[in-house]
């Protein structure tokens, strides 16, 4: 058995590391800034898409798959958008490579230099929108309602596994519309179809908001975001939805006639989540001892283990378990029996401790006398002996108040640890000492969110939606304000 | 109405192509080579990847993820590797770009370049087989059981719709075993899983084989395959299973200690299937009036277009269908009811046959009177009217033998069109008159391959599993043979 984790509270960023590598979920690869997923991390990956895909599915959207390459004068035509991306561009300038003619190695065939080279997409709105172009003739073809699972890549500078990698896994949605309003529509359901997910699946509390300027999408007119709250007081941006108004349709020249006659340009949206979502989830809930994963996006719901001397105990345990696991599968929990004697026990209760498992159940000797099991949970680490009799049902509504249990741990953490601040001397002390979100007044320009940035490394992460309007003076500057804004450091 | 599709009998290249655009499956990119696809294709590839994904994971597979980058020099570890793939790489030099100084949109900022360029993944065995090496220590961690969905880049001279595109989805399964037995056990597992996808589900009968030592994947010992046969007479490579012995074991030092004892390198397989198969299904069963699906991977199973004149009749219409459409729901049918007024009927019957769907119903005035449906089958074109009553287990027994009845005819087409050649001028003749497999006895060596690759563009597409070893000589060099192999042209 290797080492304890580092603890949370001696180095917050060593634990996460650590955490994300020994539960098995993802390692650095050998390519900088990018990593490799490994299966376990994969397969908590997979169920967050399967419930993504579902939710996009239901709300009319239909998967399809555009090319990894976008040609290099693809990413100029809309201005903002190149700004926002050209700095951090993989580009590919040739196609073949060849042996070394002083015979060391292969070197690029300097014969094979495209004449015009490709970016690796950071993003697809350029090939996206050159294509609806073709797609889009009249009102009858729209709205039009595609999302796309697929690899991005980034050249970050400064990178962390799941939150920040060169390469990442997301879904970007692309939509075009006949109305302004429409598309507004859309942005706004895709950005409740993120917050019901990190909220009812994740346990993950968010607020959801719009975006200031400065903080847009490169190419958006507004953009809205959910922003949840880590452990250690800092924020972090899981999902934003653009509303592109007409840009993208004036750049690429996509326009529709409209059924009363006359052309006019579609309005879009763009939105998306990444395998970000891994680092949020991680962060959000796990303790000292690993990660704790809420039931409804946990890989293996239930873990048994056997504690038997004798094959004898052994067949015995498996006796009594067989109807219990099917009855467990016939509700699709999904149940592990670990009934190998490689690992003692004590080892497989701290192996299935780092990876999260919501519930253990063991079972021995004495439990086979006494029709009891040891039943233990994950999140609050309860132990209890129960009998085996109602154990399904009794697993499954555990599962339920494990679930509902861990995202009222995390709003409470986040109600703690977000703060009113009325000046900004309070202010910069709150992020000091009590970091969270604070809540304050601002005048609402660029300059003075920079000013704020600067002095504190804290964001406006969002202008809350649903707040009650509340007039007051920005903290900075005194200037009028309408409504208090979300700033935090941020991941 | 656009104009109906080319003939195959006039141009199948040109039949081929046109029917994957106009039936919505996939469009060239912008970018050469690269494919856009579109949601109608993307979603029969969901449903394979679905069957795929299952049968990987119920043989006891996980999913993980590794970077589309791989370091230059990792290619050339394994020496027969970069061989076979050196030629067709996509290359990224830089990392970002710039405004040009001379204010003509953006170029590449040379300040930016690589100190070792990347690759764009071709396949993934070295980056794979340098991650396995940490994660191997001993016999504990094997086998290691890997599958991964991705792209992948080949630098292509020419490409075509699914068939071969620079950049192409796919899986990859890569996998890691104490013994040669075990390695090539699941090899032989693998290609018989991809055999049995393509005979179930796909209704493409396959020949199951090896391939000459020519046609091997580069860095395998022995490389296995599905072949399938085109409409056309030629054959289609659709899966393949590749036993690499210990060659990237030792490429990249990838060693176990034994449970007796000693250090070993382990033994590796790989194997994938691509959006080529979407090509296969495509070719396989189309007809002149469009697509052919088999019930078991169409997205819509069912059409349901009403004939109506009013919109009392559309309503009497639906509420007769209510209670048909939700059982065959029930029984999880995939069931479309088309009941827009944007387009006529005919239009839509034209439709639906281009997009293959197995199974239409119409329903009009005079159905609802005699408590009627028109049913009408996609593959052999029948229409009848049958009762009302019983139609949704008459359809449920429909589907499952239309699935059958396009694989038997796809099965009655391949033993038409395999021949047997006992001389080399009889092989010429049947490949240009009667194209299709040719059985023949072949002496075994690269050269007389070559020599008949050179002369007919036929090649060996494998040497067929479980077929009765035969004694013959060799219709080229006289030279003796122990069994016929399979000869085609191919695509």
């Amino acid at each position: 058995m290797s080492k304890g984790l580092p603890k949370r509270s001696d180095d917050y960023s060593l634990w996460y590391n650590e955490l994300v590598k020994r539960a098995d979920l993802a390692e650095n690869a050998p390519v900088r800034g990018c990593m490799i997923i490994k299966p376990y991390g994969y397969s908590i990956w997979e169920k967050m898409q399967a419930v993504l895909d579902k939710k996009f599915k239901d709300t009319g959207h239909s998967n399809a798959y555009f090319p990894l390459f976008i040609p290099k004068s693809y990413l100029s035509k809309e201005a903002a958008h190149v700004d926002g991306f050209a700095k951090e561009c993989a580009v590919v300038t040739h196609y073949r490579l060849k042996n070394d003619p002083s015979g060391k190695g292969i070197i690029v065939d300097p014969d094979a230099k495209l004449e015009e080279e490709l970016i690796v997409r950071p993003t697809s709105e350029t090939v996206i929108w050159n294509t609806f172009k073709t797609w889009v003739q009249s009102y009858r073809d729209l709205p039009l309602l595609i999302n796309q699972w697929a690899n991005v890549v980034r050249w970050e500078m400064r990178t962390r596994l799941f939150l920040r990698t060169t390469e990442f896994l997301w879904q970007e949605g692309h939509t075009a519309h006949e109305t302004k309003q429409e598309a507004i529509a859309e942005t706004e359901q895709m950005i409740q179809v993120y917050a019901d997910f990190a909220q009812n699946y994740m346990a993950l509390p968010v607020h959801t908001g719009i975006k200031s300027a400065n903080e847009r999408f490169a190419g958006a007119e507004e953009t809205y975001c959910i922003e949840a709250l880590m452990q250690d007081g800092k924020a972090l941006q899981a999902g934003t939805s653009h509303f592109l108004g007409q840009n993208f349709a004036k750049a690429f020249d996509v326009k529709f006639a409209k059924k009363e006659g006359g052309l006019e340009y579609v309005w879009g949206t763009s939105w998306g989540v990444s395998t970000r979502l891994m680092g949020a989830l991680i962060m959000a809930h796990s303790d000292d001892e690993g990660l704790v994963l809420p039931p409804l996006l946990a890989p293996i719901q239930v873990v048994i283990v056997p504690i038997f001397k004798t094959s004898e105990q052994l067949d015995l345990i498996e006796e009594k378990l067989k109807p219990i696991i099917a009855a467990l599968k016939a509700k699709d929990i999904n149940v592990k029996f670990d009934h190998t004697d490689k690992f003692s026990p004590g080892y497989k209760f701290a192996e299935y401790e780092l990876k999260g498992v919501p519930v253990r159940i063991a079972i021995g000797a004495r439990d086979i006398e006494n029709n009891t099991v040891e039943l233990a949970r994950r999140d609050t680490k309860e132990k209890t002996t129960v009998p085996q009799e109602g154990l399904v049902d009794r697993i499954e509504n555990l599962l339920k108040e494990i679930q509902d249990s861990i995202f009222q741990k995390a709003l409470a953490f986040r109600s703690a640890n977000t703060l009113i601040a009325d000046d900004y001397s309070t202010f910069k002390k709150m992020l000091d000492e009590t970091p969270g979100f604070i809540l304050a007044h601002w005048d609402g320009t660029s300059e003075t969110e920079e000013k704020i940035k600067e002095e504190t490394k804290a964001t406006i992460r969002c202008i809350p939606l649903g707040m009650k309007p509340e007039s007051g003076i920005c903290m900075v500057t005194g200037k009028p304000s309408t409504q208090r804004v979300l700033f935090a450091r941020a991941y």
